[in-house]
């Protein structure tokens, strides 16, 4: 059997290309699975796993337990919040106890970019990157590679845009990475303000006109405005951004071309995505949030076979 | 096998008599189930539910989780704080999300009158309402029923009285359905500031005097004050509502006859019921609280068949 | 097959030394199943087992969550914040509300000394205290005395300083309550406005200079500095505390003697301990988490098997 040749998974930008393939080759077999009346496999029964969040991401997490426990694992959710990082304990202290009571894996969320990669220098355990601030998101970009490939096949030499707030995203960095090991050209469109400084020496187009990002691509990813992270106030505004940014589905059917529209969720409806292009017969959001399940169960697994 | 007419558990209000007859028949059955040594039952083995709590309630959120897991469901929590919900998403798209995952069943408590309606309309997983703002609270109607014919055998030709804050319970409106359709006599009593103006269109008696209520009834369903719900401030107090609806224990030995004594808690203490009258031999306050597990466990395996 | 005297665990003080010695014993066994691949076995299936935390505490409650797990029990979590407490009900109705669900064992934390103590007065279910204020916390102590037993054996004759914090922890009590029990000596070092009134008359040496202390002592318990609870500002700051009652690993080598270093965590690394010292080959810290589980698998099983 093939194996993955990491023992934590803190980003896609560790990742080779073939371990990229075994975890999507993993995930097709477990999307098989829950879609079966009996949606168990008992792969990681006696494997503990602590869901350690951080930061607060409802969705992530429950896609993370519904993985976890369809693989048999023992499941315990720790969340920041009243929790003794409060009472001043370092990160280190808090993950290193949690390990103490015999825990396999840690599932971690991080508001501080290369905490999970902190971590794992120090502790047994395998660690799963489920976000650390704006840096990485793997399982997201794996996902969303898995979600294309189901719709338009091998991703070698397909056009990828990814269009929206790139700066303040956790997932453009990973998709980035992920496309470009699978051999797809990626471009990035959004206002200049909304685009890191460092973007033009990663080996992407970079775009400011979604109409012509939409012409040039087979699929968009479409990110959402993170209003909560955003400093800049002024420009763009949401009405600005939606007026010069957002999509519609006239946009999408006037291209007469197929084009598959993802958006990581959640959406600002109405913003950058208005409610009949979320809802249109190109959009495949849906199934990036059921392949998540299947991703997140390979990613356990093969992880788990490490050790 | 009899089954049951509706895909959702919406309110009492779409239910048939039979409907109900066959999930207080079925809760006899759990009962059973769960005063057994071994608790649980495999009805529900390969069945995900998702508890989607977008207002508090720890309690019945937590009858809720034990009925699931003593029929074997995988069980998920999703609460709004710190959610999604908080990023701007619509509820349809959080649910819709959740459903994703290959969630079976949704157990939903919102705070909008409408809102698991809104839904049922838009989504293929079973819903089951756990409270929709004042609107419906079906489980627990159900769980009183079966209390009360627990007690005093069939409710038909029977006299109920519910007693308090019927204008901002979600409990009354559908006890009333509920009690109705077994062929009850139902009366509200209450201060005319927390009676709903529509109470009088739908064949209930209203009194004012609590003594007088007493008199009449067979069974006495005290609501609880919902001070965080009153927008009212000046009328009642809750020294005078206490005062001139407040329920001892007095009050009920010198009634001369069988009375039974219901709230659905959490109890105000010595406001809607005194702590003599709440712990005397007339109250059953605990057995519905046990009740409730036996009744979600019925309404959740027989809507489960319908799939 | 030996039985534990009581039927709940409110405070070491109720503890028999027969009893003390079963739990370490037992948790000796549980320590073993906990190291294996399979780290389950099925001794409390079908008991429901209930977290009750009136109080955030999230390493306590993990590590009681695992253990529960471990046996095999059902588990449900009941967190005050947002729950029907806040509503106004009474301690006794909440329990009592939550034990009527068929609810076996109730594992609660609760900031006011005597709250276990008066439950177990009202209620059938066994009762673990999991902390109430700064009163008791049995476990931690049981925790500590299995594993100082494990690194220096019989505590027979053995001298323990507990080192800081003294009237603010829910751990000292405990402690020496235990350890006085198993036939040690204990002494307790901090400066007087740390240190309760009552704490002369309980047997225990008092001493206020912190090297005298670990000249002494064959253990040094140290406690955490409860920043949280203090009222006293103005003595001892922080820089204060460390700078006479710190410890660090210097200090440590240069006793020329074997000492071992505890500490009940969270760390507050750099006030009452040097992070050299804590991560010392003198420390056994994480070994009190990891015994932890193993310690709280015996409570819970022996007090089960008094139904």
């Amino acid at each position: 059997m093939q194996s993955i040749s990491t023992k934590h998974l803190l980003g896609i930008k560790d990742l080779t290309t073939n371990d990229i393939n075994l975890i999507l080759e993993t995930a097709k077999e477990f999307k098989d699975v829950i879609n079966r009346p009996i949606k168990k496999v008992p792969s990681l029964r006696d494997v503990t796993i602590a869901n350690v969040f951080f930061e607060n991401s409802t969705r992530t997490r429950l896609s993370f337990e519904l993985a976890e426990k369809r693989l048999s694992a023992d499941v315990v959710n720790f969340s920041a919040s009243g929790s003794s990082v409060k009472k001043g304990e370092t990160l280190l202290d808090t993950v290193n106890n949690i390990l103490a009571m015999k825990v396999d894996m840690v599932v971690m969320r991080h508001s501080s970019p290369g905490a999970p990669h902190y971590l794992s220098k120090h502790i047994k355990a395998n660690i799963v990157n489920a976000g650390d601030g704006t840096h990485e998101h793997p399982t997201q970009a794996l996902l969303d590679a898995f979600s294309m490939q189901e719709k338009i096949g091998d991703l070698a030499g397909k056009k990828i845009a990814i269009i929206g707030d790139i700066l303040h995203s956790r997932v453009a960095l990973s998709n980035i990475f992920c496309l470009q090991k699978l051999g797809a050209e990626v471009m990035v469109c959004g206002p200049n303000t909304l685009l890191p400084k460092y973007i033009r020496e990663i080996g992407v187009k970079v775009e400011h006109n979604v109409q012509n990002a939409l012409q040039w691509c087979d699929v968009a990813n479409v990110l959402r405005i993170q209003l909560e992270r955003q400093q800049i106030k002024y420009f763009p505004s949401l009405r600005e951004y939606s007026l010069y940014f957002g999509i519609n589905k006239k946009m999408l059917d006037e291209l007469n071309k197929e084009i598959v529209l993802m958006h990581p969720g959640p959406i600002n409806r109405g913003v950058e995505l208005t409610s009949d292009a979320a809802d249109s017969h190109h959009s495949i959001i849906l199934d990036q949030v059921e392949n998540g399940v299947a991703v997140r169960m390979a990613v356990l697994y093969l992880l788990a076979q490490q050790n």
